[in-house]
């Protein structure tokens, strides 16, 4: 196979799976949707063109397998989801499930039978769903789906378990799939960097060292109402001023990380009591990541200290909330090896980085060596209607995938 | 008349005004309530009571007078409002009215009659209507009540000549109000502070300078959408941080005016696009006020520029649009040497402040000399029930208007 063939092939699953949407701009494949039912047809239609076995679990992931040599080695999976933000591109997920369809073609035509089985799976509803929950395939393949995971609430007050059962999944088949969950091998995931880092540096492949942690923050801001007019500014005890103070503190927390920290405030959240008054109270959410444990609870303890006494010196008393969402997942090692050996081999630059967002892979590190491979985001923009990747990168990322298993399956025991 | 009696007159009718109220925390008397066309009808005959010619001019005004010995001598004029912010106190405007009703039973009692006619006027609806008009009734006193101001609508869609037609006043007889206007030889205001000067300097009595003007600001911050996980802090281009900064810029051009300038950011108003993407759009709002026209239009100059680099040095695009509320209102210097003079006469302290709320002294005191007269507010509350001002401050402010007005009298031609 060569190259020109594996860009070709890619460039034309890509358009087709685009043209599964529900309308809008950009692509949108929400979870339950019929243009996301439609297209996973699609999916399913490709892995057995490729010559896997191909089921859907009790799950709703698909799940093919292309049978190798050694029954007795167990599995070397991959694989990513194809759902969609609203309005999202036609690379974040996909290129993970169309990339992983492509290496078994090329292996299959190149005559390389593996040892283990490969197993591609195309996760359910990746992408945060109508509930508020992400990742919710992985959830389930691994064993990790929870009962009041399926108790979450859309915004007309269906659970979660109700919207799968009206769509044709059983929540109680669900919340056993991972029962079916034999430990695999290994689990490596080809996936876009939504970020520039790759771009800017001129690498073609990132080696995921981990992928981060997320401490959000609710903090709330009580100061005093008073005449905006009537009451000097050393009188003030200004809420939005302190929140604002807070704002530009969670920014230099992640400009002062080694440790790759990013911080965001996403929302200031006034109660205004109109254009002449000292605002009282205030909200603040914000967010930090990283994929060190150390660092966040570090920086949590000192922000924590620091918006504080910010607030203090404007006479505003601040209270804040932090709330653990993920837990930072470093990658294995080895793999991680594994994968910078191959980029090199095929005479690809790479380099070290983390993930800022979070994956399926987060899932399958719970409980198999895990990995990710990086291809570059153009302009580093992703769940936008201009996330591309350019195909050249496309075709480094397939074959770094395919070394890479290839490697772990003559590797390992 | 002693003190004393003075004292129990005014509590007397302090309390039996605060008895007209809308229900609920405080007291409201807002414009057109019940309440408010009720307790009118109290001063109305209070008025009558004190001695007055009482009559509602034709924009619903009361407007009393005690006529002076000299039919050629032309008025002076005095009064307030007694219309209330919803869940206010009993103090703001009231203390003008109840006290420039004590000063004409004093003027009788005393056996002294003035020169000039004393009229006092009971303005109507001064606080800020659900038509986002303030001073209704001494702009149409003074003849600047615009048709455009009549044509303002409500939250339903009526507009302000509509809710004033419903209520018994003819918009047309209230935009020709202003032709009965005869100039007056003074206008003088008393009114408490409503801020917490006079008591931190432990002044009886402020000799109010000039009303502030107000500049209002609206900014609005554009930078870029990202990924709040995968984007590097370097790259980011978040236009919450760069509102944030402008908030404090704001408040800093406040704290360093050496022109009584105060600052305010009374709202950020996010478009929020989740808790994981950077914000790409904010807007802010802001008001300056002084009696400085020239530190308002500096200080204006200084902060555009500020916002806009702070907003660049984040690569945010800043846009401000400044409007023009009131212009500074300066008070006439005569009438507060009078003022001053006569709380020396009184042995009482006084000093110099701004106001840095508006009055219907501002309309006054586009068509006659005007000034206006504090007394302390306890703790600088107001617009909240806690509003309140000591018996002897407000006995105080009573014998400084008295004293001001037979001032005037006799030095005027």
């Amino acid at each position: 196979m060569t190259s020109t063939g594996a860009a070709q092939r890619l460039q034309e699953d890509l358009l087709e799976l685009a043209t599964y949407s529900q309308g809008g701009p950009g692509t949108s494949r929400r979870l339950f949707s019929t243009a996301y039912r439609d297209s996973r047809e699609w999916v399913r239609r490709s892995m057995l063109d490729a010559g896997l076995t191909v089921d859907y679990d009790g799950a709703g992931n698909i799940v093919g397998v292309l049978e190798g040599a050694n029954p007795n080695a167990g599995a070397l999976m991959t694989g990513s989801h194809t759902d969609t933000v609203d309005g999202g591109g036609d690379f974040d997920g996909v290129v993970g499930v169309l990339g992983a369809i492509e290496v078994a073609r090329q292996l299959r035509e190149e005559g390389r039978r593996l040892a283990h089985d490969l197993v591609i799976v195309d996760f359910l509803g990746e992408e945060s769903n109508d509930h508020g929950l992400t990742c919710l395939g992985s959830r389930a393949f691994v064993g990790d789906l929870t009962a009041n995971d399926l108790e979450r609430l859309d915004a007309t007050g269906e659970t979660l378990g109700e919207r799968c059962r009206s769509n044709g999944l059983d929540p109680s088949t669900m919340l056993t799939a991972g029962r079916r969950f034999r430990r695999p091998r290994a689990y490596v995931e080809l996936h876009i960097e939504q970020g520039p880092v790759l771009e800017e540096r001129q690498s073609d492949i990132g080696v995921v060292t981990g992928i981060v942690g997320i401490q959000r923050l609710l903090a709330t801001f009580t100061g005093r109402a008073d005449h905006a007019g009537t009451t000097p500014m050393a009188r003030r005890r200004d809420a939005l001023v302190a929140a604002a103070s807070a704002v530009l503190a969670v920014r230099q927390t992640g400009c002062d990380s080694h440790e790759q920290g990013v911080t965001t405030t996403s929302e200031i959240a006034g109660y205004t009591s109109g254009p002449n008054v000292v605002p009282q109270r205030t909200r603040l959410l914000a967010e930090m990541r990283s994929i060190s444990p150390v660092w966040l609870s570090e920086a949590e303890r000192r922000l924590t200290q620091e918006i504080i006494d910010l607030a203090a010196t404007y006479g505003v008393h601040a209270e804040l909330e932090w709330i653990a969402d993920n837990e930072p997942r470093p990658m294995d090692t080895s793999i991680q090896r594994r994968i910078a050996g191959a980029s090199e081999a095929l005479g690809l630059t790479w380099e070290a980085i983390p993930s800022g967002a979070t994956h399926d892979a987060v899932h399958l590190a719970r409980k198999c060596p895990t990995a990710m491979v990086f291809v570059p985001s153009v302009g580093g923009r992703s769940h936008c209607p201009e996330e591309s990747t350019a195909t050249d990168d496309l075709v480094n990322g397939v074959d770094v995938l395919r070394e890479t298993l290839v490697n772990l399956d003559s590797t390992s025991s």
